[in-house]
């Protein structure tokens, strides 16, 4: 980052919000201008508010969720279903699971995936609690909900070869054209498979 | 922005995040989740650099910088001249001119510019400041340097018509073909001003 000729206050504020993901040079200086030019409408409540978050939010020692409350409220709500456990890669996954509203089961956080060429290897992942969990008496299916990326697709064969002796249902989200998709945007890998799973009318 | 079911002191962070400027629902997600999985090495150096930022820094009373002294480092460094002014219409540009490091005068930062759809008048602006700054002694040249739209061209024009007392020269960037930039791809007013400000080669 070129040097701003600013006071070392801004240049360490905007240093550390690029640092964020999402967020650039350019826009970690329009985010810290916006603070710096509101400070009692935008940085304080924000500090006040990254301050809170830091003291009472831990990891689900059961799932790796984040939350104010350990075991997490979707471990512990009495509406959710403990036999039924999606996988997925990220707290941010999850969230876009809670927001589509489509699943009353719990979550695993794996905190990634397999790679290679990043060097992440099984026991970088919380693949043994899954499968841990997946041993226990009321636990009946699991389902993986990794990307569709290689990565992510690797991981789910690799836990679903660990799963085989846990006496559980293994199933994956299915493939097939996006709701609201239109086909010519579409790569052929996406139509091949919406066609070879392709449903009665 | 739909409910995500997470604690209360989650939202509230994705929610003020999301007030950023740069930073949509999506972004102020991402960027909460990479504060909540390391709070020690993201989060808390990050609520160190709001807290001191938010303490230390003030407007300059002079030019409208944002810094941790009064006159701005800018306005009271020996090396510049502070019979040259540059007006900008926000900090940001001010720093857009300091990366470039063209210009060894001072600023004035309007903090916008005259609209009327947004009802923003010359008593919004700090162009009262800027007329009382050009009237003294020690100041030549004032140097427009809003953005090429049609409310800071408007906005130059009202400040030229307000400066003709002053007795300083007034002059603005010029228009032409960005460095880099390929005709082709340029719009008909940025050719046509270039063509009529072009230069003996």
């Amino acid at each position: 980052m070129p040097s701003l000729n600013v006071s070392p206050e801004i240049e360490r504020l905007i240093s550390l919000l690029s640092k964020l993901p999402g967020l650039g040079p350019r826009s970690a200086r329009r985010a810290a201008l916006a603070m710096l030019k509101n400070p009692n409408k935008v940085m304080v409540p924000l500090t006040q508010a990254m301050s809170e978050a830091a003291e009472k939010i831990s990891t689900c020692s059961t799932c790796g969720n984040v939350d104010a409350q350990n075991p997490c409220h979707i471990c512990s709500a009495p509406g959710r279903d403990p036999g039924s456990i999606c996988v997925v890669q990220d707290v941010a996954d999850l969230w876009a699971m809670e927001r589509a509203g489509a699943f009353r089961g719990t979550y695993h956080i794996l905190g990634g995936t397999l790679s290679a060429l990043d060097g992440i290897r099984p026991e970088d992942l919380n693949i043994a609690s899954l499968i841990e969990r997946a041993g226990r008496e009321e636990v009946k299916e699991i389902i993986l909900a990794m990307n569709a990326t290689v990565d992510g697709q690797t991981t789910a064969h690799y836990i679903t070869d660990h799963l085989q002796d846990a006496g559980v249902s293994v199933s994956r989200l299915a493939h097939g054209v996006p709701v609201g998709g239109e086909l010519d945007y579409l790569d052929d890998g996406t139509i091949t498979a919406a066609m070879k799973s392709r449903r009665p009318f």
